[in-house]
């Protein structure tokens, strides 16, 4: 890993070391998503089915998953797994519960009664991935906040596996979620036929859920195109920002940087202490655990962007985590809870040594589907109210209008909206009649 | 106005009576927007003094609103106009706040707190047009919302009058709301400036507001920009819809139609009925008021895509209103409350004979800055947590990795991250040592 001490660097070259990895996507692959996404929308399954055979080589008459399969999967799954989904489960739907909007109505004026009402999105599309690995943690993370929202349609998409079927942990988990209609699809397939709707696929208001490049892209061109979908987020590869002290434990510390690296070759991974023994250990410790990673190859690749940065001070940690707005921010600090109110920027913080970031990838109850590529400046997580509409209403009264009518006659007027002013005018005048 | 049966009507004619006017940016706005953004990014203040030159065609050194200019304002201000912004954003105010996100904490497990908190977007930009007239209503509902959140910079564009002045009204409003960071900027310049920055405007994280085609077209492109700002939602002309029955007030439902068309040539007013008597009364309204209207230009433009619809029964009325997705929903119903429930879809519902639209556009306390072009079947309008992020913390002791630990060691396991599995393992080990 690069090591740098922060104040011996000049301006570019500390903008440079929190440069993430590039992400530019190319032309080429542009044109090529939007070549899929238009042979979708004109052919739908027609389309899907050759596309599936193209590029996860199976052949699929139907994709929708039947009664039958789920039943298997949840048969055949260990009893540990599906506890463990089960156990994750619970908390997430906790966590999340606690923290939904609610309906509010209040008197702004007499007779002048606002609220805000609360709606489903009608129907929600959710990607699974299952490039390296399925991921029934994230069918979890989609699945549960759609269920508290009460989407009518929840549509999940996860690519199918050589043999044919769907993997059973995220059947599972998606049975767990009351989630019903799934379908077999990955890639850029996958978000066309829920993004524009096919013969047997139910086209979706919003898309939510990672991917890799080609989903992402995807998605991107669904959320432009007119009759498209909305998305979730903008979504780039994973990062976690470390700050440490003194006192933490360079094996956890270790351990943390090289959970996030396995990712992808594009994540990135940033320490930041005042501690240099504890950088030399940290060095030292990502080395040998390295050494029995069997996703060891991904990891290193991740590393060679990664950075151990020696601060002065923990400010300076802080200001600097601030600015890059990481998407996992760690703070392997005594009294961690105490630095909680500079925290300015993150998608989730984890506070203290024995909260390693893949507690909250899990089952501590918070979603793991966060900003990424600085996005944590702007936005926040996955919750339930992206799975919602807040609907605002007013109820006037002949009071209300009496009461308020003249304050939007006298803005109507200023603003040359002769028409505003004469749809509150005429009322007004009525009343006084 | 264009009347149909819908009964009458097939398929796709239904289609039809429903489609918006066409909103595709041409290739060579597309163009000219992406130029200027380009200009400005990489001569900053330079460039912007020279666009304002040529599209404002007034010649500017500084586009700072100083202290003087603010006094100014207030001072030259009509006393009523003054009242009338205070009283405004005070129900604005209050009900906005009444909406606002809080933080919370709960334990999940035992020893693992989880909980949200919320931090302001630290940079906002508001962009307040003033095309065919300056919108201080506008600079409310965008100010009020960025002061409750507490975002440390708020950053105010709104277009140089010829003289090179500000409007007053919109500099009393910006004030109001605590914002003096303002600048005599319209069009993409201003978007340009706030989105990347310039040598006088600050850089800024999200940015706000309506706008015209260009300008909404510079917010597209630099909410995808690598570098560049989010934006709040995406942008389209205004619309209406209005549900009516037998005992609706027409010249009301008239004037409504109107207030909305009068916006501009491709807003879309469209009236559902099961009332054919009231439908010709509307009718006979809107050419009467047409003929004292001042903007009755733009609204017969307006008029041209919009309909008034004979439906069978107000359930299919409520249908079709789902499926449209308006921006704002006037129930001018008998008992309009009743029907609240049937809403599924709309920015905004205005409830009853008494809550013309007008109201939410200027003072019954709700946002007006709401989803256009059916972006209402995916998201709502702007609230205060538009400016804030919400962030999850997850505090862990030893004892709560013991109790949640194995969980997410199962989880990691089956989906092959090891890194995962032993951040989580190292720990326990340590716990159970």
């Amino acid at each position: 890993m690069n090591r740098v001490a922060w104040n011996s660097l000049t301006a570019p070259e500390r903008a440079q070391a929190l440069r993430r990895p590039a992400q530019q996507v190319g032309a080429r692959t542009r044109e090529a998503v939007a070549t899929l996404l238009d042979q979708v929308r004109a052919r739908g399954d027609a389309a899907v089915r050759e596309l599936t055979e193209r590029f996860d080589h199976v052949v699929l008459d139907t994709f929708a998953v039947t009664q039958v399969e789920f039943e298997a999967a949840a048969a055949t799954l260990a009893p540990a797994l599906r506890a463990a989904i089960d156990e994750a489960a619970g908390r997430i739907e906790a966590f999340h519960r606690e923290g939904m909007l609610r309906e509010y109505a209040m008197d702004t004026a007499p007779g002048v009664r606002c609220e805000r009402v609360l709606r489903p999105i009608a129907r929600v599309g959710l990607y699974v991935p299952a490039g390296s690995a399925p991921l029934p943690s994230t069918a979890l993370m989609l699945g549960v906040p759609a269920r508290l929202a009460g989407c009518r349609d929840v549509v999940l998409c996860t690519p199918p596996r050589p043999d044919g079927s769907a993997d059973p942990a995220v059947l599972y988990a998606a049975m767990r979620c009351g989630v019903r209609q799934v379908f077999k699809l990955g890639g850029v397939q996958a978000i066309a036929a829920m993004a524009f709707g096919t013969e047997t696929v139910p086209r979706c208001d919003k898309l939510f859920g990672p991917g890799n490049g080609y989903v992402t892209e995807a998605k991107r061109q669904v959320a432009m195109l007119e009759g498209g979908a909305a998305i979730d987020m903008p979504a780039g590869p994973s990062e976690v920002l470390v700050i440490a002290d003194a006192g933490a434990n360079a094996a956890f510390v270790a351990a943390d940087l090289l959970s996030q690296a396995e990712h992808g070759p594009d994540s990135q991974v940033l320490l930041l202490s005042n501690d240099e023994e504890l950088i030399d250990d940290v060095a030292v410790q990502v080395t040998r655990q390295l050494a029995i990673l069997p996703r060891a190859d991904v990891a290193r690749r991740a590393l060679e962007s990664s950075r151990l940065i020696l601060v002065d001070t923990l400010e300076e940690a802080f200001a600097i985590s601030n600015a890059y707005a990481p998407e996992h921010l760690i703070l392997a600090l005594r009294d961690a809870r105490a630095w909680l109110p500079r925290v300015e920027t993150a998608g989730s913080v984890f506070l203290g040594d024995w909260a390693p970031e893949a507690l909250g990838d899990y089952c501590s109850g918070t979603n793991h589907v966060l900003p990424t590529s600085g996005a944590a400046r702007y936005v926040g997580g996955l919750n339930v109210a992206s799975f919602q509409l807040a609907i605002t209403v007013q109820e006037v009264s002949r009071e209300g209008i009496a009461a308020i009518g003249p304050c939007a006659v006298e803005l109507a007027t200023a603003e040359g909206l002769d028409a505003h002013r004469l749809a509150v005018a005429l009322r007004l005048e009525e009343v006084a009649a």
